[in-house]
């Protein structure tokens, strides 16, 4: 983040024909944008999004209430345009691309040993890392692979603590056998994967997706790109970097609380602000890819709006 | 609103690749939408963002922060495209437009006696209905007026009970004491204005925006046009419809909750649920502005998606 331009937005938006804080948490994240963006006056013109997918061996452990042969499907229907995020990312003028990461090949079923090895893992944060446009100005990162969400709980429930029951959720549906039989799959797998540090972490539950996301969002920083996080899956992704640097983050806004009960918890360990709460509990980068409509807002009224000066209105 | 576009807008919303209830509530908002416009699978082209100004003689009781010249200052300046709500409306691509009230002509100073008389307000709902285009496809209505969080605030007391304190709040900003001296004014204005008919209290506490709004709401409903609320003051003028029937705001969606205190109670009074919680507090149409991105999103998905058929997904 640059510090100049942050004071130079802060000093900006305070000359703004408004009352003083009444845009709310526009006002903040304009100036974020900015200081991430390394200029007073930033615009949002290319907003990428990028879905991953992968295939995850746990789902023979019956833990999703679709078959896995529906990521392969759905990226299909990604590259055919008829998605949610396709139209999503259509609305928000953002570039949208489908990254597969080697469906034929699911990862390991974590209860019986790593989902990943080092390598598996690293191939994955490279794919991640590579996908992004370092044109972009705004970056949404989504995923589509059927099982993913116990995934994601085994590894909050890794990285923060507490049980299978603490952090699986229905996902795209199961019911409430299912919800207890995610439960037991996490506590198996917690038990069968007992490293703790983060990257060990993330090749004992997988899956690829979620280390791709993983990457792109690093890669995201390091050319100094703001990143909208997504839902649970993609919190997840990031909360693996978290644990290794807690200010690798910084640039990153939580888009959206999802209706998956335990994402709030994640978000609050990684001290993000959801700027939407609508129920979604989708994935594909969807609530991510709402949410670039409410920066562009921000940066539309921080950089598009007169000052007092020059409108010629009294300041209070 | 239409039932068979409803039950055929619910029919295709279950065949969508997604699983069941996966989008949450842009679900609700689109099948809400497509009642309204008739249509199983609408579209979002012609929004229109209204906005009204009118000047209020309570100011003259020192309710606001600002100087009451500010309003026809602001108008210049949304005339000019300087304002928060012009950047909004481009973003949302809405037409907007901006209608003053008899600026040089404050409302009566309601610690004094009415606000408005009959005629007056008429004329007001009048402007507000004629200033809608039939052919808009989502209105947002949205105000300006230098002591108008002072009428608004009067206004739910008089039709929900309570005291100046309980619905006064900051406004544009004013300090402890201003605010105490708000609540004063505000029970001044109640005591002095005893009726409690919903058009005699439009008419009580003013203003010429307010009533406007009202009227635009109204106009909208006859004309088949959803309405997307903003805050404190156009909830009052929404308020004012409820309270003649409650069936009146079936065709609006609350956009968001505004940082002004009491607004929360008001959209529990009108059993509406707000799109977006932003810490806004801007007026101007700023918060509906930035739900009009909502609802294309919802739209835009349930209108736009592939059906599990036409993707050959597995539906579970």
């Amino acid at each position: 983040a640059n510090h100049s331009a942050a004071e130079a937005a802060s000093e900006r938006n305070g000359m703004l024909t408004k009352p003083p804080g009444a845009l709310g948490r526009l006002e903040d994240l304009a100036i974020w944008y900015a200081s991430w963006r390394g200029t007073p006056r930033p615009r949002v013109e290319r907003p990428q999004v990028i879905v991953f997918a992968g295939n995850h061996g746990v789902t023979a452990q019956g833990v999703s209430a679709f078959p896995a042969e529906v990521t392969v499907q759905m990226v299909a229907n990604f590259e055919a345009g008829g998605a949610a995020i396709n139209q999503l990312s259509r609305l928000a003028g953002a570039e949208m691309s489908v990254h597969a990461l080697d469906l034929d090949s699911p990862t390991q079923d974590f209860t019986q040993g790593p989902a990943m090895d080092g390598g598996a893992c690293v191939a994955a944060l490279a794919t991640g890392w590579g996908a992004v446009d370092p044109s972009a100005d705004l970056l949404v990162v989504g995923e589509m692979g059927i099982g993913n969400t116990t995934s994601a709980a085994a590894i909050a429930a890794a990285l923060l603590g507490g049980t299978g029951a603490d952090w699986a959720g229905r996902g795209t549906g199961v019911d409430d056998a299912g919800l207890r039989r995610k439960a037991e799959v996490i506590d198996a797998g917690l038990a069968k994967n007992p490293w703790r540090a983060p990257m060990d972490v993330l090749c004992s539950f997988g899956g690829r997706e979620i280390a791709a996301m993983a990457g792109a969002i690093a890669r995201a920083r390091a050319e100094g790109i703001p990143v909208i996080l997504d839902g649970f899956i993609c919190s997840a992704a990031a909360l693996v970097l978290h644990k290794c640097d807690p200010a690798a983050l910084d640039h990153c806004v939580a888009g959206h609380l999802s209706e998956e009960g335990a994402h709030g918890a994640m978000l609050d360990a990684m001290e993000k602000s959801p700027l939407l709460s609508l129920g979604l509990r989708l994935g594909e980068g969807s609530g991510a890819a709402v949410a670039i409509h409410i920066l562009k807002a921000a940066v539309a009224c921080h950089s598009g709006m007169a000052t007092f000066a020059e409108a010629g209105v009294s300041d209070g």
